[in-house]
């Protein structure tokens, strides 16, 4: 940690800040430069928050030397994590697809979805049960009751599934039905209890990045549940919003290779939320394993048209079939496999 | 809602979607532009989502006519609400000033900060017992003995609590502790579960825009709290993510006015959060009232250079006392009093 | 463009708009929803600016059914734009590769890294001689006498240039040297006088994406220069600006698509400026390709380390060499030639 | 200037960089963290960019210590500085408010409205005869002959006028009319060229911020036009763009307070074009006075329905000076005059 005082800070809060730094088992490096006094703190502070600094009206401006994340740096664990879903490995030289409807509606439609999805080459089953949706009076999704019909048709086609969790109360029924990787969507990535609450399970976890999440905090909620014990953490870029409206939000692939580069979680990226039009995803989704990606999430659904929820963005499993036959294409360009 | 066609749409296509919607109980009004058609759906649309007509591969464009909230809209209720808590009233003529330190650390600490704010003038005490933090290495509140020491100070000025509630799961020990206000924060204002769950209290919830959040999702997001019957919610505007870093976050006050064309909610700021700076904070807040602000809610430490979160962002009783006496000169200025 | 009246406007004041818009030769459509009224207006509403109808205090909201734009978009012009610059075919089955380095500095180093970048296969030079730098302190670029490099070097492996033109009082000098492509930078975007001077020449404009711009700006910006004659514009994505600060700027490269679909024009991505880091370089020149771009500008250096400018973005030769070769390999399988 | 090296750099390659630094007259501090080396040149710095030091493989990040501008900066300039208009001080005591029509349209319209503004207590008369507008087919303003009737209407109230310019090729012309404050708008605060150009006149500057402009950038700019000679800059904050699209732009009122704090320039706020909307005008007024800003430029047109441009943001000579009433209550508040 670098703290830089600023011009004229009297030698007694140096010295009082060094001795508080010294107390707390820091070595503290003081240089002078042409107006200003920088410290530099020596040992572990990945404990120490850069805005704490900040409340001593005499520093200017803090810099982290080491990132504040330890269990998902590369610093700490050089290698890639393969996460293995029942001998599915995500993060390896193979790419993996997910590929589902956004809401699980009907036996047949989920049925349907699984059996195409699967037959073109896709590796996991997602679907919605539980939908956080912007409006309470937009369907909800089914509920327990579509966690028992995803699962039924994981089942008939050997896919393990993905789906996701809102709340930490749902985690028995979850278990219990036995879904293969839980997912924490956008809008709860900062919803630290639900983290921590996932950190203690043994089922691997893809979190999602959030809507307006830098990098380094998306890495601090892959941290929060790997603190807990649970290191199967998955990443998934899925957009940020920004002010350009023409897309739902705006895909941000440089993140996959930032990620690569920081951490060594498996990272993969999800098109249609993403970009929230049909038209778009095929062209995202190789934009996305050319970058680098260890997958693509994708929604798929039989007649998007009449989809109980987002159907906008669903592409129908014909367009899944063609757009799997360019990524296998694709994949050994990049040094991978489809 | 009114649906643009895509140039060239079929005329079959056209006719069907008609049909779907009068099958839904609309009526529907079809115009032809000069290369466009145009379809107007008359009836009660809040139920529909904008995004679900986008799925028909025809369809150019979508604009909703009415908002998509009830509840909190100033349409379906005209006058202010007014939230009453223990006789204080927040969203009437008097300004309301919430302070307190970011989170709850001593007896001492807790207890003679709410003697210094009570003292200026501040209506409702502010302290977090349960904090969400970035990382899951820094001092996560003191919790539920946190929440003791909050209410017993609390008590003994004899003013009413505000404090941050994370998990559904807490919500029983809140109720038997007394919390007066329970504040939802901007990293939940998307968590539906949570929202849900308040929303079947008979508390009033403080809700804190979202980093990201659009005032319509800020919006929807009461409405989530009020479709389970509580109505008794309070807006909080904190600072939005925007490019900028020279604050912690950018204070969007024109979200105020927004607000209350739009609402009948009464909204507060926190010039804490927004800026992240003490030295701004007086400022801020006075141009929070100006703005229209129903009040703020301030961070106050007696020793912020030691304080265990945020300090950088708390101002002294001295500096609070300051501000109040300004406050009060300010409010009949724009029609308040404090 | 459809107007929606607000809530109980008086239908003196509906008449009257309408009778303004009758006058200004617009056929004018009154429909009424549940609460609130909807004109739509036919004819060209091309010149009509939303924002001037919010000054009536009665209209509610505006949307256009027409873009904008109409020289720019793809409803006017079918066919991809397909623009020559020494038959060189930008935007047709042949994807181009603009490379060079960030700014010229000496005979060598240009004329070194034009004969590399050309036998690796890029078919124009790029390099700057005037140089938009955020400091008045920093190398401006060598001007005059860096043209005169770039176009000797350019000569020599028969490759036409592109380079950025800060202001119009040059335009004399980059005619009479002979600049093929005349590069319009982000910061400039919205330069109106100097889009509207580069429209009435006969030479073809790169135009790049303003940071915050959105879609439609750019497009209006492609429409000023077109409007005034000159249809030559090339489009160019170098990322836009957001809260994410691991990366210069934020690649949009859903852009791509959104473009496509709305324009003629050819599009263009540039993977330097908009990661600012050189270990992105290759993996975002991928993906830009896979996404569906009509080319790449890629910044080359022979010694990144000591670039006058922006060595921490510019690839090697050899690296560039590296990316063709897998450019190659990518673009028969998005239906291009390389 | 703080380096920071990545883990392993070679001892060699940080002893080159060393040297390279040395023998650029700076002085060299190296200290060794727990896992990375830190360098800290002590010199003048503001030459550097610190994105030129990225360009080493084995940099890590970079960090200022010394602020990049330094004719805009308070260390350099402590004491405020007060531009003088014919004897209107702008950044002292007394508050500033420029006022009048988005454009000039008629000799009645300006001259009424110059009148009005002035009985009102409006110091400078604002009136745009070049508009930049997004549209090429929207009216661009009455160019020099709106010059014309701005100036005359102005003689004959005896205030000064600020106007914008566009392109250098106008200065002539500027000068000759006599205008006394040359306005740079938010599109082109980045245009170099034009930056230096009035730089190097005896005219006052108002600098509005860039749409996307961080403030460092912004100050960059002022910088641009001071090293050329010229101090006399006011800077203009006018919103920035966020996700938000309830306001045409997002007022960042802490940004007052920032630029006081790092810079001596005065700072006034335009909350017409921040907010786009009239109702939010006054509101926003009388926050920016309360946040600390030294002045307003307001649009006030006497028929804004009907106003050639940005009527929708434009506010009555009546509302006008009820606004003017209230902020001369406010001023003594903050310590002002008006």
């Amino acid at each position: 940690m670098i703290i830089v005082m600023k011009q004229n800070a009297p030698l007694t809060v140096i010295e009082q800040l060094e001795q508080e730094m010294r107390d707390r088992g820091f070595q503290v490096d003081r240089s002078k430069g042409s107006s200003k006094v920088v410290l530099g703190l020596v040992g572990d502070t990945s404990a120490l928050d850069e805005r704490d600094f900040l409340s001593n009206p005499w520093v200017d401006k803090v810099m982290r030397v080491q990132e504040p994340y330890k269990r998902a740096s590369r610093a700490f664990h050089p290698a890639d994590t393969v996460v293995d879903v029942k001998g599915i490995k995500i993060g390896g030289k193979k790419l993996v697809v997910m590929a589902g409807p956004c809401s699980i509606e009907t036996p047949e439609q989920i049925g349907g979805i699984a059996k195409a999805v699967k037959a073109s080459g896709a590796a996991i089953l997602r679907g919605g049960a539980f939908k956080p949706r912007t409006s309470p009076y937009s369907f909800q999704g089914l509920g327990e009751k579509g966690l028992d019909l995803l699962i039924s048709a994981a089942h008939k086609e050997n896919m393990p599934v993905v789906t996701e969790l809102m709340s930490a109360d749902k985690i028995g029924m979850f278990l219990e039905k036995g879904v293969d990787i839980i997912q924490i969507g956008a809008r709860n990535m900062q919803n630290f209890d639900l983290l921590k609450a996932v950190g203690r399970l043994n089922v691997p976890v893809l979190l999602k990045r959030g809507m307006s999440a830098t990098i380094e905090e998306w890495l601090m909620s892959a941290e929060y549940i790997m603190s807990e014990g649970n290191h199967n953490v998955i990443l998934c870029e899925r957009g940020i919003r920004t002010f350009e409206k023409a897309t739902r939000n705006t895909l941000d692939l440089s993140a996959v290779e930032v990620v690569k580069e920081r951490s060594h979680l498996p990272i993969i990226v999800d098109p249609s939320h993403a970009t929230g039009h049909r038209e778009m995803v095929p062209a995202m989704a190789m934009a996305a394993i050319a970058a680098g990606a260890d997958g693509i999430m994708c929604e798929v659904h039989n007649d998007p048209e009449h989809a109980w929820c987002d159907g906008a963005e669903s592409i129908t499993p014909e367009t899944f079939d063609d757009l799997m036959g360019r990524l296998k294409q694709l994949a050994p360009i990049v040094g991978r496999e489809l």
